[in-house]
Protein backbone atom coordinates (compact mmCIF):
# COMPACT_ATOMS: atom_id res chain seq x y z
CA UNK A 1 0.00 0.00 0.00
CA UNK A 2 1.03 3.89 -0.89
CA UNK A 3 1.49 6.55 1.03
CA UNK A 4 -2.41 7.13 0.09
CA UNK A 5 -2.94 4.17 1.89
CA UNK A 6 -1.24 4.48 4.85
CA UNK A 7 -2.93 8.20 5.35
CA UNK A 8 -5.87 6.79 4.70
CA UNK A 9 -5.97 4.63 7.45
CA UNK A 10 -4.87 7.31 9.51
CA UNK A 11 -7.19 9.16 8.60
CA UNK A 12 -9.55 6.42 9.67
CA UNK A 13 -8.39 5.52 12.98
CA UNK A 14 -7.76 9.35 13.70
CA UNK A 15 -4.67 8.00 14.82
CA UNK A 16 -1.04 8.56 13.19
CA UNK A 17 0.89 6.17 15.17
CA UNK A 18 2.38 2.90 14.62
CA UNK A 19 2.92 -0.12 16.92
CA UNK A 20 6.81 -1.32 17.34
CA UNK A 21 6.03 -5.27 17.26
CA UNK A 22 9.93 -5.39 18.58
CA UNK A 23 9.65 -8.33 20.94
CA UNK A 24 12.23 -9.86 23.26
CA UNK A 25 12.67 -13.06 25.87
CA UNK A 26 12.51 -10.67 28.26
CA UNK A 27 9.12 -8.99 26.60
CA UNK A 28 7.61 -12.51 27.12
CA UNK A 29 4.89 -13.06 29.87
CA UNK A 30 5.79 -15.72 32.44
CA UNK A 31 5.36 -19.39 30.77
CA UNK A 32 4.60 -18.16 27.14
CA UNK A 33 8.27 -19.66 26.31
CA UNK A 34 7.81 -22.96 26.89
CA UNK A 35 11.66 -24.20 26.30
CA UNK A 36 14.92 -22.82 26.04
CA UNK A 37 15.11 -23.25 21.93
CA UNK A 38 14.99 -20.66 19.29
CA UNK A 39 11.85 -22.38 17.94
CA UNK A 40 10.12 -22.13 21.42
CA UNK A 41 11.10 -18.17 21.31
CA UNK A 42 9.58 -17.56 18.18
CA UNK A 43 6.39 -19.24 18.72
CA UNK A 44 6.18 -16.97 21.72
CA UNK A 45 6.89 -13.84 19.77
CA UNK A 46 4.04 -14.94 17.17
CA UNK A 47 1.22 -15.62 19.79
CA UNK A 48 2.12 -12.37 21.38
CA UNK A 49 2.37 -10.42 18.44
CA UNK A 50 -0.73 -11.83 17.32
CA UNK A 51 -2.43 -11.37 21.07
CA UNK A 52 -1.71 -7.79 20.37
CA UNK A 53 -2.50 -7.09 16.76
CA UNK A 54 -5.68 -8.43 17.48
CA UNK A 55 -6.68 -6.04 20.32
CA UNK A 56 -5.27 -2.86 18.67
CA UNK A 57 -6.38 -3.35 14.92
CA UNK A 58 -9.88 -1.57 15.27
CA UNK A 59 -7.56 1.64 16.88
CA UNK A 60 -3.87 1.55 16.02
CA UNK A 61 -3.54 1.64 11.90
CA UNK A 62 0.01 0.39 11.69
CA UNK A 63 2.77 -1.96 13.17
CA UNK A 64 6.64 -1.49 12.78
CA UNK A 65 8.60 -4.92 12.98
CA UNK A 66 12.01 -4.88 13.79
CA UNK A 67 13.69 -6.96 11.80
CA UNK A 68 16.78 -7.66 14.68
CA UNK A 69 14.73 -9.35 16.94
CA UNK A 70 13.09 -12.05 14.81
CA UNK A 71 16.81 -12.29 13.31
CA UNK A 72 18.23 -13.05 16.80
CA UNK A 73 15.96 -16.48 16.19
CA UNK A 74 17.74 -17.72 13.48
CA UNK A 75 14.78 -19.42 11.08
CA UNK A 76 12.59 -20.04 13.36
CA UNK A 77 12.45 -16.26 14.12
CA UNK A 78 11.93 -15.81 10.40
CA UNK A 79 8.75 -18.08 10.31
CA UNK A 80 7.52 -15.96 12.83
CA UNK A 81 8.31 -12.15 11.34
CA UNK A 82 6.24 -13.72 8.15
CA UNK A 83 3.72 -14.64 10.46
CA UNK A 84 2.84 -11.48 12.50
CA UNK A 85 3.83 -9.52 8.56
CA UNK A 86 0.48 -11.99 7.79
CA UNK A 87 -1.15 -11.76 10.47
CA UNK A 88 -1.50 -7.98 10.68
CA UNK A 89 -2.46 -7.69 6.71
CA UNK A 90 -4.97 -10.06 7.01
CA UNK A 91 -6.55 -8.05 9.84
CA UNK A 92 -5.89 -4.75 8.07
CA UNK A 93 -3.08 -2.44 9.54
CA UNK A 94 -0.34 -1.18 7.43
CA UNK A 95 2.93 -2.94 7.96
CA UNK A 96 6.47 -1.71 8.34
CA UNK A 97 9.33 -4.24 7.92
CA UNK A 98 12.14 -2.26 10.06
CA UNK A 99 15.52 -3.32 8.07
CA UNK A 100 17.02 -0.61 7.82
CA UNK A 101 18.57 -2.60 4.38
CA UNK A 102 20.95 -1.71 1.91
CA UNK A 103 23.44 -2.62 -0.84
CA UNK A 104 25.09 -2.45 -3.63
CA UNK A 105 22.05 -2.56 -6.25
CA UNK A 106 21.89 -5.91 -7.45
CA UNK A 107 21.49 -6.98 -4.09
CA UNK A 108 19.25 -4.01 -2.97
CA UNK A 109 17.11 -5.74 -5.77
CA UNK A 110 17.11 -8.74 -3.41
CA UNK A 111 15.94 -7.42 -0.69
CA UNK A 112 13.21 -5.29 -2.03
CA UNK A 113 12.06 -8.13 -3.81
CA UNK A 114 11.40 -10.04 -0.75
CA UNK A 115 10.00 -7.15 1.72
CA UNK A 116 8.29 -4.95 -1.21
CA UNK A 117 7.62 -7.28 -4.48
CA UNK A 118 8.20 -10.62 -5.42
CA UNK A 119 10.64 -13.43 -5.82
CA UNK A 120 10.23 -15.21 -9.27
CA UNK A 121 10.63 -19.35 -9.41
CA UNK A 122 9.95 -20.98 -11.98
CA UNK A 123 7.73 -18.63 -13.88
CA UNK A 124 5.69 -17.89 -9.99
CA UNK A 125 6.03 -14.78 -8.69
CA UNK A 126 5.84 -15.23 -4.54
CA UNK A 127 6.29 -13.11 -1.43
CA UNK A 128 8.94 -13.58 1.43
CA UNK A 129 7.91 -10.94 3.68
CA UNK A 130 5.16 -9.08 2.34
CA UNK A 131 5.14 -5.68 4.12
CA UNK A 132 3.94 -2.75 2.96
CA UNK A 133 6.71 -0.74 3.61
CA UNK A 134 10.33 -1.54 4.26
CA UNK A 135 13.04 1.00 6.07
CA UNK A 136 16.02 1.99 4.00
CA UNK A 137 19.89 2.73 4.94
CA UNK A 138 21.03 5.47 2.63
CA UNK A 139 25.07 4.79 2.63
CA UNK A 140 25.33 3.30 -0.16
CA UNK A 141 23.55 5.77 -2.82
CA UNK A 142 20.84 5.79 -5.20
CA UNK A 143 21.80 2.62 -7.21
CA UNK A 144 20.60 1.05 -3.83
CA UNK A 145 17.21 3.45 -3.27
CA UNK A 146 16.34 3.27 -6.89
CA UNK A 147 15.64 -0.76 -6.18
CA UNK A 148 13.39 0.16 -3.49
CA UNK A 149 11.55 3.16 -5.11
CA UNK A 150 11.04 0.84 -8.58
CA UNK A 151 8.88 -1.79 -6.51
CA UNK A 152 7.40 0.98 -4.54
CA UNK A 153 5.88 1.92 -8.15
CA UNK A 154 5.08 -1.11 -9.02
CA UNK A 155 3.46 -2.73 -6.07
CA UNK A 156 2.44 0.37 -4.30
CA UNK A 157 5.00 0.21 -1.08
CA UNK A 158 6.85 2.57 1.10
CA UNK A 159 10.10 2.84 1.50
CA UNK A 160 11.64 5.26 4.49
CA UNK A 161 15.06 6.33 4.32
CA UNK A 162 17.29 6.73 7.44
CA UNK A 163 18.05 10.41 7.79
CA UNK A 164 18.48 11.41 11.20
CA UNK A 165 17.94 8.28 13.61
CA UNK A 166 16.72 8.45 17.52
CA UNK A 167 20.09 7.40 18.83
CA UNK A 168 22.52 8.75 21.17
CA UNK A 169 25.27 8.36 18.47
CA UNK A 170 23.52 9.28 15.29
CA UNK A 171 25.17 13.00 15.22
CA UNK A 172 28.34 11.23 14.76
CA UNK A 173 27.89 10.75 11.27
CA UNK A 174 24.44 12.12 10.31
CA UNK A 175 25.29 15.82 11.58
CA UNK A 176 29.20 15.92 9.90
CA UNK A 177 29.11 19.07 7.57
CA UNK A 178 28.28 17.08 4.05
CA UNK A 179 29.78 20.97 1.92
CA UNK A 180 27.36 23.76 3.15
CA UNK A 181 24.71 21.15 4.88
CA UNK A 182 24.90 18.55 7.32
CA UNK A 183 24.72 15.27 6.32
CA UNK A 184 21.09 13.97 7.25
CA UNK A 185 20.01 17.26 5.11
CA UNK A 186 21.66 16.07 2.12
CA UNK A 187 20.20 12.51 2.42
CA UNK A 188 16.74 14.20 3.08
CA UNK A 189 17.38 16.08 -0.46
CA UNK A 190 18.12 12.88 -2.06
CA UNK A 191 15.01 11.35 -0.95
CA UNK A 192 13.06 14.08 -1.86
CA UNK A 193 14.71 14.48 -5.20
CA UNK A 194 14.39 10.49 -6.14
CA UNK A 195 11.26 10.18 -4.61
CA UNK A 196 9.05 13.17 -6.52
CA UNK A 197 7.51 10.73 -9.51
CA UNK A 198 5.92 9.02 -6.69
CA UNK A 199 3.65 11.52 -4.70
CA UNK A 200 0.18 10.42 -4.26
CA UNK A 201 -2.91 12.09 -4.24
CA UNK A 202 -2.77 12.60 -0.30
CA UNK A 203 0.38 15.11 -1.25
CA UNK A 204 2.66 12.79 -0.12
CA UNK A 205 5.52 10.95 -1.45
CA UNK A 206 5.97 7.11 -0.88
CA UNK A 207 9.57 7.70 -0.66
CA UNK A 208 9.74 8.92 3.35
CA UNK A 209 11.88 9.45 6.07
CA UNK A 210 12.95 7.88 8.99
CA UNK A 211 13.33 10.97 11.46
CA UNK A 212 14.14 10.18 15.13
CA UNK A 213 11.29 11.41 17.56
CA UNK A 214 14.52 12.09 20.46
CA UNK A 215 15.44 14.89 18.02
CA UNK A 216 12.55 17.46 17.38
CA UNK A 217 14.79 20.45 16.29
CA UNK A 218 15.65 18.12 13.63
CA UNK A 219 12.37 17.29 12.77
CA UNK A 220 11.04 20.86 12.72
CA UNK A 221 13.56 21.90 10.18
CA UNK A 222 13.05 18.58 8.02
CA UNK A 223 9.20 19.15 7.73
CA UNK A 224 9.61 23.06 7.34
CA UNK A 225 12.34 21.94 3.95
CA UNK A 226 9.95 18.56 2.69
CA UNK A 227 6.35 19.19 2.78
CA UNK A 228 6.39 15.98 0.34
CA UNK A 229 7.72 13.66 2.78
CA UNK A 230 6.21 10.84 4.74
CA UNK A 231 8.23 10.97 8.22
CA UNK A 232 8.34 7.71 10.07
CA UNK A 233 9.29 9.04 13.63
CA UNK A 234 10.57 6.08 16.11
CA UNK A 235 11.48 6.82 19.99
CA UNK A 236 8.76 7.82 20.80
CA UNK A 237 7.86 6.69 24.97
CA UNK A 238 10.46 4.61 26.21
CA UNK A 239 13.29 6.05 24.17
CA UNK A 240 12.76 9.37 25.06
CA UNK A 241 10.71 11.58 22.76
CA UNK A 242 7.28 13.19 23.62
CA UNK A 243 3.99 13.76 21.80
CA UNK A 244 5.72 17.19 21.72
CA UNK A 245 8.89 16.61 20.17
CA UNK A 246 7.32 14.27 17.69
CA UNK A 247 4.40 16.84 16.44
CA UNK A 248 7.04 18.66 14.66
CA UNK A 249 6.94 16.01 11.96
CA UNK A 250 3.52 16.91 11.47
CA UNK A 251 2.19 19.62 8.80
CA UNK A 252 -0.73 22.44 9.55
CA UNK A 253 -3.64 19.74 8.43
CA UNK A 254 -1.85 16.88 10.98
CA UNK A 255 -0.78 15.00 7.90
CA UNK A 256 2.37 13.52 6.48
CA UNK A 257 3.80 11.71 9.85
CA UNK A 258 3.68 8.27 11.89
CA UNK A 259 5.04 7.97 15.34
CA UNK A 260 6.13 4.50 16.59
CA UNK A 261 6.40 3.38 20.01
CA UNK A 262 7.23 -0.05 21.39
CA UNK A 263 8.64 -0.99 24.77
CA UNK A 264 5.49 1.65 26.00
CA UNK A 265 3.12 -0.58 24.50
CA UNK A 266 3.68 -4.22 24.51
CA UNK A 267 5.76 -4.05 27.89
CA UNK A 268 2.57 -2.28 29.49
CA UNK A 269 1.65 -5.57 31.05
CA UNK A 270 5.09 -5.18 33.10
CA UNK A 271 4.16 -1.62 34.68
CA UNK A 272 0.85 -3.08 35.74
CA UNK A 273 1.77 -6.17 36.90
CA UNK A 274 -1.09 -7.93 34.53
CA UNK A 275 -0.59 -11.31 32.68
CA UNK A 276 -3.07 -9.60 30.21
CA UNK A 277 -0.39 -8.51 28.31
CA UNK A 278 -2.73 -7.75 25.07
CA UNK A 279 -5.10 -5.54 27.02
CA UNK A 280 -2.17 -3.57 28.64
CA UNK A 281 -0.88 -2.84 25.15
CA UNK A 282 -4.74 -1.76 24.00
CA UNK A 283 -4.50 0.37 27.07
CA UNK A 284 -1.01 2.02 25.87
CA UNK A 285 -1.99 2.38 22.90
CA UNK A 286 -5.13 4.35 23.21
CA UNK A 287 -3.23 6.68 25.43
CA UNK A 288 -0.74 7.45 23.03
CA UNK A 289 -3.67 8.01 20.27
CA UNK A 290 -5.27 10.35 22.90
CA UNK A 291 -1.66 11.87 23.73
CA UNK A 292 -1.09 12.42 19.79
CA UNK A 293 -4.71 13.68 19.23
CA UNK A 294 -3.91 16.21 21.87
CA UNK A 295 -0.25 17.50 20.02
CA UNK A 296 -1.59 17.36 16.58
CA UNK A 297 -4.28 18.77 15.04
CA UNK A 298 -6.01 15.29 13.61
CA UNK B 1 37.43 -16.66 14.70
CA UNK B 2 39.39 -13.18 14.98
CA UNK B 3 41.59 -11.53 12.57
CA UNK B 4 44.37 -13.56 13.61
CA UNK B 5 42.32 -16.81 12.53
CA UNK B 6 41.43 -15.36 9.13
CA UNK B 7 45.20 -14.23 8.53
CA UNK B 8 45.84 -17.87 9.32
CA UNK B 9 43.85 -19.61 7.16
CA UNK B 10 44.75 -17.53 4.21
CA UNK B 11 48.80 -18.12 4.87
CA UNK B 12 47.53 -21.68 4.80
CA UNK B 13 46.16 -21.93 2.04
CA UNK B 14 48.14 -19.06 0.11
CA UNK B 15 45.09 -17.63 -0.78
CA UNK B 16 43.63 -14.35 0.30
CA UNK B 17 40.26 -14.92 -1.58
CA UNK B 18 36.63 -15.44 -0.53
CA UNK B 19 33.96 -17.05 -2.31
CA UNK B 20 30.67 -15.19 -2.50
CA UNK B 21 28.05 -17.76 -1.96
CA UNK B 22 25.23 -15.48 -3.57
CA UNK B 23 23.12 -17.67 -5.19
CA UNK B 24 20.19 -16.86 -7.28
CA UNK B 25 17.37 -18.75 -9.15
CA UNK B 26 18.76 -18.02 -12.26
CA UNK B 27 22.44 -19.08 -11.24
CA UNK B 28 21.13 -22.36 -10.63
CA UNK B 29 21.54 -25.15 -12.98
CA UNK B 30 18.58 -27.25 -14.74
CA UNK B 31 16.81 -29.34 -12.66
CA UNK B 32 18.16 -28.18 -9.22
CA UNK B 33 14.92 -26.48 -8.12
CA UNK B 34 12.26 -29.17 -8.74
CA UNK B 35 9.11 -26.90 -8.01
CA UNK B 36 8.25 -23.38 -8.18
CA UNK B 37 8.40 -22.60 -4.23
CA UNK B 38 10.87 -20.88 -2.05
CA UNK B 39 10.89 -23.73 -0.06
CA UNK B 40 12.69 -25.87 -3.40
CA UNK B 41 14.27 -23.24 -4.30
CA UNK B 42 16.12 -22.97 -0.77
CA UNK B 43 16.96 -26.67 -1.37
CA UNK B 44 18.38 -25.92 -4.40
CA UNK B 45 20.52 -22.98 -3.10
CA UNK B 46 21.55 -25.14 0.06
CA UNK B 47 22.83 -28.44 -2.36
CA UNK B 48 24.71 -26.04 -4.60
CA UNK B 49 26.56 -23.89 -1.66
CA UNK B 50 26.93 -27.09 0.06
CA UNK B 51 28.52 -28.54 -3.11
CA UNK B 52 30.77 -25.58 -3.84
CA UNK B 53 32.07 -25.77 -0.39
CA UNK B 54 33.18 -29.37 -1.03
CA UNK B 55 34.80 -28.57 -4.07
CA UNK B 56 36.95 -25.97 -2.46
CA UNK B 57 37.37 -25.82 0.71
CA UNK B 58 40.93 -27.54 0.77
CA UNK B 59 41.89 -24.05 -1.30
CA UNK B 60 39.64 -21.59 -0.27
CA UNK B 61 39.69 -20.07 3.20
CA UNK B 62 36.43 -18.42 3.19
CA UNK B 63 33.50 -18.05 2.67
CA UNK B 64 31.03 -15.02 2.43
CA UNK B 65 26.88 -15.04 2.14
CA UNK B 66 25.08 -12.29 0.59
CA UNK B 67 21.81 -12.38 2.89
CA UNK B 68 19.68 -10.25 0.63
CA UNK B 69 20.13 -13.25 -1.98
CA UNK B 70 18.32 -15.80 1.87
CA UNK B 71 16.26 -13.29 3.09
CA UNK B 72 14.48 -13.08 -0.60
CA UNK B 73 13.72 -16.53 0.13
CA UNK B 74 11.35 -15.90 3.21
CA UNK B 75 11.38 -18.33 6.13
CA UNK B 76 12.87 -21.25 3.81
CA UNK B 77 16.10 -19.22 3.00
CA UNK B 78 17.02 -18.40 6.48
CA UNK B 79 17.08 -22.14 6.65
CA UNK B 80 19.46 -22.42 3.26
CA UNK B 81 21.45 -19.49 5.03
CA UNK B 82 21.78 -21.15 8.58
CA UNK B 83 22.54 -24.53 7.00
CA UNK B 84 25.24 -22.72 4.51
CA UNK B 85 26.66 -21.55 7.50
CA UNK B 86 27.03 -24.68 9.50
CA UNK B 87 28.52 -26.65 6.30
CA UNK B 88 31.32 -23.87 5.79
CA UNK B 89 31.75 -24.18 9.38
CA UNK B 90 32.17 -27.88 9.35
CA UNK B 91 34.54 -27.60 6.31
CA UNK B 92 37.00 -25.12 8.15
CA UNK B 93 36.36 -22.52 6.37
CA UNK B 94 35.96 -18.99 7.51
CA UNK B 95 32.41 -17.41 7.38
CA UNK B 96 31.33 -14.28 6.58
CA UNK B 97 27.91 -12.84 6.82
CA UNK B 98 26.93 -10.26 4.39
CA UNK B 99 24.26 -8.40 6.24
CA UNK B 100 25.77 -4.95 6.10
CA UNK B 101 23.24 -4.46 9.33
CA UNK B 102 23.06 -1.31 11.32
CA UNK B 103 20.55 -0.18 14.10
CA UNK B 104 19.93 1.84 16.82
CA UNK B 105 22.44 -0.19 19.93
CA UNK B 106 19.58 -2.06 21.43
CA UNK B 107 18.59 -3.50 17.83
CA UNK B 108 22.32 -3.46 16.45
CA UNK B 109 22.49 -5.91 20.00
CA UNK B 110 20.34 -8.46 18.48
CA UNK B 111 21.95 -8.36 15.05
CA UNK B 112 25.22 -8.88 16.61
CA UNK B 113 23.50 -11.98 19.07
CA UNK B 114 22.17 -13.38 15.35
CA UNK B 115 25.35 -13.67 13.31
CA UNK B 116 28.20 -13.02 15.82
CA UNK B 117 27.11 -14.02 19.72
CA UNK B 118 24.23 -15.87 21.25
CA UNK B 119 20.94 -15.25 22.06
CA UNK B 120 19.59 -16.32 25.29
CA UNK B 121 16.45 -18.40 26.16
CA UNK B 122 15.35 -19.43 29.30
CA UNK B 123 19.21 -19.51 30.01
CA UNK B 124 20.40 -21.21 27.25
CA UNK B 125 22.69 -19.41 24.81
CA UNK B 126 21.73 -20.35 21.35
CA UNK B 127 23.22 -19.69 18.06
CA UNK B 128 20.87 -18.24 15.19
CA UNK B 129 23.15 -17.90 12.11
CA UNK B 130 26.90 -18.48 13.71
CA UNK B 131 28.89 -17.05 11.39
CA UNK B 132 32.63 -15.93 11.76
CA UNK B 133 32.49 -12.08 10.86
CA UNK B 134 29.60 -10.04 9.76
CA UNK B 135 29.32 -6.79 7.37
CA UNK B 136 28.19 -3.55 9.28
CA UNK B 137 26.74 -0.18 7.90
CA UNK B 138 28.29 2.92 9.87
CA UNK B 139 25.69 5.35 9.28
CA UNK B 140 24.03 4.98 12.51
CA UNK B 141 27.62 5.86 14.68
CA UNK B 142 29.10 4.32 17.72
CA UNK B 143 26.54 2.89 19.33
CA UNK B 144 26.11 1.07 16.29
CA UNK B 145 29.26 -0.48 15.86
CA UNK B 146 30.14 -0.68 19.25
CA UNK B 147 27.59 -3.57 20.08
CA UNK B 148 28.93 -5.60 17.26
CA UNK B 149 32.90 -4.78 18.28
CA UNK B 150 32.00 -6.27 21.94
CA UNK B 151 30.57 -9.31 20.40
CA UNK B 152 33.73 -9.48 18.07
CA UNK B 153 35.87 -9.34 21.65
CA UNK B 154 33.83 -11.92 23.52
CA UNK B 155 33.36 -14.49 20.98
CA UNK B 156 36.38 -13.84 19.26
CA UNK B 157 34.81 -12.62 15.48
CA UNK B 158 35.00 -9.63 13.25
CA UNK B 159 33.18 -7.06 11.88
CA UNK B 160 33.88 -5.59 8.40
CA UNK B 161 32.28 -1.97 8.44
CA UNK B 162 31.24 -0.23 5.01
CA UNK B 163 33.76 2.64 4.10
CA UNK B 164 33.57 2.51 0.15
CA UNK B 165 31.72 -0.19 -1.75
CA UNK B 166 31.95 -1.43 -4.96
CA UNK B 167 29.15 0.41 -6.46
CA UNK B 168 28.49 2.88 -9.06
CA UNK B 169 26.83 5.17 -6.94
CA UNK B 170 28.78 4.90 -3.64
CA UNK B 171 30.38 8.33 -4.38
CA UNK B 172 27.35 10.35 -3.89
CA UNK B 173 27.10 9.83 -0.03
CA UNK B 174 30.46 8.46 0.63
CA UNK B 175 32.86 10.70 -1.26
CA UNK B 176 30.85 14.00 -0.38
CA UNK B 177 33.28 16.35 1.85
CA UNK B 178 33.17 16.28 5.68
CA UNK B 179 34.95 18.77 7.15
CA UNK B 180 38.38 18.28 5.76
CA UNK B 181 37.98 14.92 4.30
CA UNK B 182 35.51 13.10 2.27
CA UNK B 183 32.77 10.94 4.53
CA UNK B 184 34.39 7.43 3.71
CA UNK B 185 37.98 8.61 5.36
CA UNK B 186 35.85 10.02 8.50
CA UNK B 187 34.06 6.38 8.65
CA UNK B 188 37.65 4.39 8.10
CA UNK B 189 39.20 6.65 11.28
CA UNK B 190 36.05 5.88 13.36
CA UNK B 191 36.73 2.03 12.58
CA UNK B 192 40.68 2.19 13.00
CA UNK B 193 40.20 4.19 16.77
CA UNK B 194 36.90 1.42 17.71
CA UNK B 195 39.16 -1.11 16.92
CA UNK B 196 42.56 0.00 18.57
CA UNK B 197 41.63 -2.67 21.37
CA UNK B 198 40.89 -5.95 18.73
CA UNK B 199 44.39 -6.08 17.20
CA UNK B 200 45.47 -9.47 17.30
CA UNK B 201 48.85 -11.14 16.99
CA UNK B 202 48.57 -11.00 13.10
CA UNK B 203 48.79 -6.84 13.71
CA UNK B 204 45.87 -6.67 12.34
CA UNK B 205 42.15 -5.74 13.98
CA UNK B 206 38.94 -7.85 14.30
CA UNK B 207 37.41 -4.28 13.02
CA UNK B 208 37.50 -4.72 9.82
CA UNK B 209 36.42 -2.47 6.59
CA UNK B 210 35.04 -3.13 3.29
CA UNK B 211 36.40 -1.67 -0.05
CA UNK B 212 35.24 -1.93 -3.26
CA UNK B 213 37.86 -3.76 -5.87
CA UNK B 214 36.81 -1.16 -8.56
CA UNK B 215 38.26 1.53 -6.56
CA UNK B 216 41.44 0.98 -6.31
CA UNK B 217 42.57 4.37 -5.61
CA UNK B 218 40.92 4.55 -3.08
CA UNK B 219 41.96 1.37 -1.37
CA UNK B 220 45.53 1.97 -2.18
CA UNK B 221 44.81 5.19 0.25
CA UNK B 222 43.14 3.68 2.81
CA UNK B 223 45.56 1.16 2.85
CA UNK B 224 48.45 3.62 3.27
CA UNK B 225 46.64 5.60 6.56
CA UNK B 226 45.34 2.52 8.15
CA UNK B 227 48.04 0.02 8.98
CA UNK B 228 46.07 -2.43 11.16
CA UNK B 229 42.52 -2.46 9.41
CA UNK B 230 41.80 -5.33 7.42
CA UNK B 231 40.02 -5.03 4.27
CA UNK B 232 37.38 -7.31 2.89
CA UNK B 233 37.66 -6.31 -0.86
CA UNK B 234 34.34 -7.39 -2.87
CA UNK B 235 33.68 -6.29 -6.81
CA UNK B 236 36.65 -8.80 -7.95
CA UNK B 237 35.65 -10.32 -11.17
CA UNK B 238 31.93 -9.67 -12.40
CA UNK B 239 31.58 -6.52 -10.79
CA UNK B 240 34.86 -5.71 -12.57
CA UNK B 241 37.72 -5.38 -9.98
CA UNK B 242 40.74 -6.71 -11.19
CA UNK B 243 43.68 -8.47 -9.46
CA UNK B 244 45.84 -5.28 -9.99
CA UNK B 245 43.58 -2.94 -8.52
CA UNK B 246 42.72 -5.32 -5.51
CA UNK B 247 46.46 -6.19 -4.86
CA UNK B 248 46.05 -2.48 -3.10
CA UNK B 249 44.26 -3.56 -0.40
CA UNK B 250 47.50 -5.78 0.72
CA UNK B 251 50.50 -4.38 2.94
CA UNK B 252 53.97 -5.12 1.90
CA UNK B 253 54.30 -8.72 3.72
CA UNK B 254 50.98 -9.65 1.11
CA UNK B 255 48.63 -9.13 4.51
CA UNK B 256 46.01 -7.54 5.59
CA UNK B 257 43.11 -8.16 3.25
CA UNK B 258 40.46 -10.57 1.72
CA UNK B 259 39.21 -10.33 -1.58
CA UNK B 260 35.75 -11.73 -2.75
CA UNK B 261 34.54 -13.40 -5.81
CA UNK B 262 30.77 -14.68 -6.50
CA UNK B 263 29.26 -15.00 -10.07
CA UNK B 264 32.96 -15.54 -11.85
CA UNK B 265 33.54 -19.04 -9.32
CA UNK B 266 29.80 -19.53 -8.71
CA UNK B 267 28.72 -18.88 -12.42
CA UNK B 268 31.55 -20.51 -13.89
CA UNK B 269 29.44 -23.63 -15.08
CA UNK B 270 27.44 -21.47 -17.28
CA UNK B 271 30.38 -19.96 -19.51
CA UNK B 272 31.67 -23.60 -19.87
CA UNK B 273 28.13 -25.19 -20.85
CA UNK B 274 28.85 -27.72 -18.19
CA UNK B 275 26.62 -29.73 -15.41
CA UNK B 276 29.58 -30.02 -13.48
CA UNK B 277 29.18 -26.31 -11.55
CA UNK B 278 31.11 -27.53 -8.32
CA UNK B 279 34.23 -28.69 -10.61
CA UNK B 280 33.84 -25.33 -12.44
CA UNK B 281 33.56 -23.61 -9.66
CA UNK B 282 36.60 -25.09 -7.91
CA UNK B 283 38.45 -24.39 -11.59
CA UNK B 284 37.47 -20.87 -11.51
CA UNK B 285 38.52 -20.32 -7.88
CA UNK B 286 42.14 -21.67 -8.76
CA UNK B 287 42.40 -19.12 -11.62
CA UNK B 288 41.54 -16.49 -9.09
CA UNK B 289 44.01 -17.43 -6.29
CA UNK B 290 46.56 -17.83 -9.02
CA UNK B 291 45.75 -14.27 -10.45
CA UNK B 292 45.93 -13.07 -6.56
CA UNK B 293 49.31 -14.93 -5.99
CA UNK B 294 50.60 -13.02 -9.15
CA UNK B 295 49.37 -9.62 -7.75
CA UNK B 296 50.28 -10.38 -4.37
CA UNK B 297 53.22 -11.71 -2.52
CA UNK B 298 51.85 -13.79 -0.70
Amino acid sequence: MSADALAGLIAQTRNPSVIGLDPRPEYMPPGLITAPTLAAAASAFLKFNKAIIDATHDIVPAVKLQCACYEALGPPGARALRGSILHARAKGMYVIADGKRGDIGSSAELYSKAFLGKTEILGERLEAYPAHALTVNPYLGSDNLDEFLKDCAEYGKMAFVLVKTSNKSSSEVQELPAGDRPLYRVIADQVDRAGARLVGKCGYSSAGIVAGATQPRFIKELRSLHPRLFFLVPGYGAQGGAAKGAAEAFDRKGGGAIVASSREIICAWQKLGTGDFAQAAREAALRMRNELRMAVCI
